[in-house]
């Protein structure tokens, strides 16, 4: 993509409206725009980083056998009354009158329409297990939005529902949805630590919290000191094999939230704990029968006979994650993008587009690259070689080249690692064939 | 896919609330659950479809050069204040309040928002032009919702809108996504008309829709006979050239909606003229500065002055064009795709699970396809025959491959191309060469 035409509306100014930098570099990076409070219009470069965020997040869910669906934002009331929720949920969920003076809203979570999709389509045990995905976006009227997309109202998640026959098919659908989680945030880069949590409105026995740790975090969380050191790897596992023994491997180190930590209780001493902050980026539940029951949702059995489905739910905050890669990664220039998550692979910088000899070879290698699949975002704009350098480095793409006339006719062009701001030169005709490579 | 393990709830019997076609084979295929009046949600063989159009909706508008963002669903009434269509828009809006009383609503379009975007990013006459497009989900609080996903409430648009800074580079932008809209229909094997079209609520000068027509249409339209042999193709333009020759040739044969068309003032003869029914699936429309004047959205001209945006905007239904894909592609016994949006490449059916032999060389031959990135959904399931073949045909896979006991001691699978029944033996040894060929 060329700069020159690309929609990126970058602000030299930080917004005063932004408190924390995740939401500054998105608004100066021209990734979003507010269009009303805690409500926000992707612009081509945060939508970019958005689907490569999704995607990971799909291709994760689809390793673990989950099939993707599609369920629609506007949401029946009668649906939550079977459940017992649509009057405890209180006034962040968004509620609508439609022209027929309906009761509808906006859907703040899925466990009512999915378990009403599968009542009156799963009939016999013999169609368990399901695990139904949708990534969809959510409405959730916060009182007070904030933090950009980290606490928006209107916001991407991946949620998923399991159906399984009883409460062991349930636990194992509970521990494939914990290995997939892991292995999606270790292939952004992230490490999310699993914490016991509480299950909060969802309601049920079990539910693990995925938390980063920042600054910025939202809420208290407590975890053993060895978390600092620990690497999660997005190792490759049989999802058909029992998974208990790498649940009870990533859930044997201490963390908990701060609802689930009671300091008299903590089986940690006090030297070996960390308090920190969390941003909440997943959460998993298993709640048994607490829908299937309230809203028959049966299956016969092997021998015939009427059984409730043992459900468990999951979530991602797919626009949150956006925010939340920024917390983790970002320096006083800009953001520093994740090669996994990043918008553009490489930026390309002509830095005198003015010069015959120095556009003719940038746009060879712009062609060039772009036509071996490699995604450039080429500054070919009539600015200072300040400007663009600035540029570059707030958009936070992972390596930058640079052509000007100097290293032009050496038969260089520089490149340089955003991450560790490393320089070095290249020989012009040897780019192509090392990001090829890459 | 393994049809054992697939969510995919077929239904028997034609469900009495479905009235045309479409409707009644996405229930029964298992593609789509209604949830409330008009609004769906999509099963994971309804899902895959959907994607498939948008995504060549996607690849036609990068292609244009159009650059895509995502707005939010819900919108703040003040901006519809601005442009003076708030209270004239009518019951069609979903109005919201939200828990601080504010006045919201769920975008029926996007007029006003790209609006309120572009006006603070876009300067200068030098960053234009511009053409943003987002594919997002719509609401349209219909009286009386039917036909199912045809004419619903909540709906999945692709929308875009243009920015130029005077009439003449504006009609350059409409004729753009004209050429755009005749390519991305032809690529879904749909012959789209376009018909010079009433503006309506959206205002301005020149409009067409693009309709297929089908006995189950929902409005009327005229057009020259000649249409009816006319094959629309998917041409590749250079969309710098002039496409102004290409726009004349292919509104010079007649088409007019039902607005549009004067039997007083018909251009043709009445024996040349032919009355249809027809589906709309894309509208395009220029209207100069109708919402930049209101809005103030003005750019700095070249020399110096304000000069207010030059705007068109342009939509394509793309969960209705799933609909319109089904109208025109089935038979007696249900859905015929087109290869270009078939949720799956193949159907496999084994028509003994049973048998050793025919689970050894049906799972032999499912892996080998899936393992060269060939979509297929395998029929292993314990049922009959004619269960098996009733499915596949009702499913609608372009092919289907069906291996038995008596075929394969002759070393041979049948194939059965979908759209014409033709059904031939391959040697079973030949089949993945012949389909990763394909």
């Amino acid at each position: 993509m060329r700069l020159s035409q690309y929609f990126l509306p970058l602000l030299r100014e930080n917004p005063s409206e932004a408190q924390i930098v995740s939401h500054r570099l998105m608004l100066r990076a021209g990734m979003i725009r507010q269009s009303s409070a805690g409500i926000y219009s992707w612009l081509p470069l945060g939508l970019r980083v958005l689907r490569r965020v999704e995607q990971i997040v799909r291709e994760e869910q689809d390793r673990s056998g989950a099939q993707e669906i599609l369920m629609p934002t506007i949401q029946p009331a009668e649906l939550w009354r079977e459940s017992g929720r649509y009057e405890d949920y209180g006034k962040e969920m968004l509620r609508i009158r439609d022209r027929h003076d309906r009761e509808m809203l906006y859907g703040p979570t899925n466990e009512e329409v999915i378990t009403g999709i599968v009542r009156d389509a799963v009939k016999s045990y013999r169609d368990l297990p399901k695990n139904l995905y949708h990534i969809q976006w959510k409405f959730r009227d916060e009182v007070r939005p904030r933090f950009g997309v980290m606490r928006g109202r209107e916001f991407l998640m991946k949620d998923n529902y399991s159906f399984d026959l009883d409460a062991a098919a349930a636990k194992h659908s509970y521990n494939k949805m914990f290995v997939a989680y892991l292995r999606t945030f270790a292939r952004m880069g992230l490490k999310a630590i699993p914490m016991r949590a509480d299950t909060g409105p969802i309601g049920g026995d079990l539910s693990h919290e995925f938390q980063i740790l920042a600054e910025t975090g939202e809420s208290e969380v407590y975890c053993d000191r060895r978390w600092l050191e620990t690497d999660i790897l997005a190792e490759e596992l049989d999802y058909d094999s029992d998974l208990e023994p790498f649940f009870r491997q990533w859930t044997g180190l201490y963390a908990a939230t701060d609802e689930m930590h009671k300091p008299e209780s903590c089986p940690i001493p006090a030297d070996q704990l960390v308090t920190a902050r969390g941003i909440e980026v997943g959460h998993i539940f298993y709640f048994g029968t607490n829908y299937s029951k309230p809203m028959g949702a049966v299956v016969a059995g092997p021998n015939g006979e009427e059984v409730p489905l043992e459900m468990g739910s999951y979530g991602i905050g797919v626009s949150r994650l956006v925010g939340a890669l920024i917390e983790a990664n970002h320096d006083d220039a800009g953001i520093i993008w994740p090669e996994s998550v990043a918008p553009f692979r490489l930026g390309l910088i002509n830095l005198r587009p003015a010069d015959d000899k120095c556009r003719a070879a940038a746009d060879d290698l712009y062609g060039k690259l772009s036509n071996i699949g490699i995604d450039v975002l080429y500054d070919d704009r009539d600015e200072s070689p300040g400007a663009k350098f600035a540029a570059m480095d707030l958009i936070g793409l992972p390596d930058q080249l640079i052509i000007g006339p100097r290293g032009l006719a050496a038969g260089n062009i520089e490149h340089k690692r955003r991450r560790t701001g490393t320089r070095q030169d290249l020989p012009l005709d040897s780019v192509v064939q090392q990001f090829a490579r890459a």
